[in-house]
């Protein structure tokens, strides 16, 4: 294969360890790099248009035929391709059981300015999430919600997070995701004629109430803390979800979906 | 502390064996037992009324001060007490991060016959979930969604998997589960007179298009596979959720929960 430019087997290789590194914020964003792992996730990089820089390959944990055809594509797409070892690749990896496919890519950035919602405008604002599961999570939503941005004011967690990529299966590359501070975003929502909805559970208003039509921003808060007051006081209109059962039985990425799907409901409908 | 039975300071007790057997559903089943692991989701056992047969603890894994309490509450409960050193309990415990809890509970068994649903009776069916994770979210929202029972037909994980107790994040205890056949359970909603929706991509009408007051039984299907004919073609009524973005950006949870919540809104309604 002399697609390959390196074979690695020694686990002490620098760039095994910088692969390593790359799972903590710090070295990716000094680095301006992100993982990206695992044959769905790298098919959809690629297809996204996403070029990676390096591409690590372990044969021994393919799972399938179609893995030297992803490397060939990962290559003609400009990635430097570097074949490791079984166990080399076991460390490199982290997944619990790997597939023997890792890209390292350059992070983007979008800002506000670059976003050119559809008319009207149907938008996703979080705040301050913590777990970049439900980041993830609540990306596939929107991306099934048709939303055309998330906006990620003040994260916690950074959008290059390896589980945010795993568990946003893949939307994270074609979902335009801008993170910027969140009086920035209320002044450009505002500018642009953008009505705010915030969930949260002290609103009197419920979700099903509220007109979700037209230009929208739908706005959630962080897990344990909710919403800042600086969305709760400068929002359009606050609603709630009618809840059942235990008080946490709806954490923020399964709220955002509920909300979505009702916005898209009332988006469909004949007026 | 009188409240211990047996102090436990070797790997090899066969009690700690035990309890990394019981993750494993062959050994659940043979005992009839499962595990309860963590403050919050051994707090709503007891508080479900669960009666613990075994408590482990590791109080050198303590987050907190409530512990003690906790553990007090299981005893009188009914449960033997056992103290693990902070290495046996890493061995006992199944979670990344232990909190130094664990219960060993009896395994229940609800039939159809043991439900009373409210009138009009709402209920949901669960076909052959794969995924512990899946089947827990599939239970929160039921919760939130004043759902009166799950019924769970053909199950592939069972529903004292260690990760459906943790993901269920302990709604488990509290919300009546039926496991049953599925031809068992289509005879018993239609002789209780439940209409039987199924979501399925297939489906023409809208799951928003749909009546989903009076009796209903929604029915979702596994993750991999959809639901089988015996439901598409024994349901009253099949819809689809239209979906933007990604063939695969809904899993079996979030479409569950979507449709929950629309049958909520469509039940709040003033007729």
């Amino acid at each position: 294969m002399d697609t390959v430019s390196e074979r690695i087997t020694s686990l002490q290789n620098p760039r095994v360890k910088q692969l390593v590194k790359l799972r903590d914020r710090g070295a990716r964003d000094a680095a301006g790099l992100f993982l990206i792992e695992g044959y769905r996730e790298v098919k959809r990089a690629l297809a996204a248009g996403v070029k990676p820089v390096e591409f690590y390959c372990g044969p021994e944990w393919y799972l399938g035929e179609n893995e030297p055809a992803l490397v060939a594509e990962a290559r003609q797409a400009g990635a430097q391709v570097f074949e490791l070892s079984k166990a080399v690749f076991a460390k490199a990896s982290y997944r619990d059981r790997p597939d023997g496919l890792l890209a390292v890519a350059p992070q983007w950035k979008r800002a506000l300015a670059d976003l050119a919602p559809r008319t009207p405008p149907f938008l996703l604002v979080v705040e301050a999430i913590e777990k970049p599961g439900n980041l993830g999570t609540i990306l596939r939503s929107a991306d099934a919600a048709g939303v055309n941005a998330v906006i990620v004011c003040d994260p916690v967690t950074d959008i290059f997070n390896p589980n945010v990529v795993r568990s946003s299966t893949g939307v994270l590359f074609s979902m335009p995701v801008v993170v910027a501070p969140s009086a920035e975003v209320r002044a450009w929502l505002r500018a642009h004629g953008v009505r705010t909805v915030a969930t949260t559970p002290a609103a009197k208003m419920l979700y099903t109430q509220a007109d979700l039509r037209g230009p929208l921003a739908l706005v959630m808060g962080s897990e344990q803390y909710g919403l800042s007051e600086f969305w709760l006081k400068g929002c359009d209109e606050l609603v709630r979800i009618a809840m059942a059962g235990q008080a946490d039985s709806l954490n923020v990425a399964m709220a955002a979906m509920i909300v979505l799907f009702e916005a898209v409901r009332q988006r469909s409908l004949k007026l």
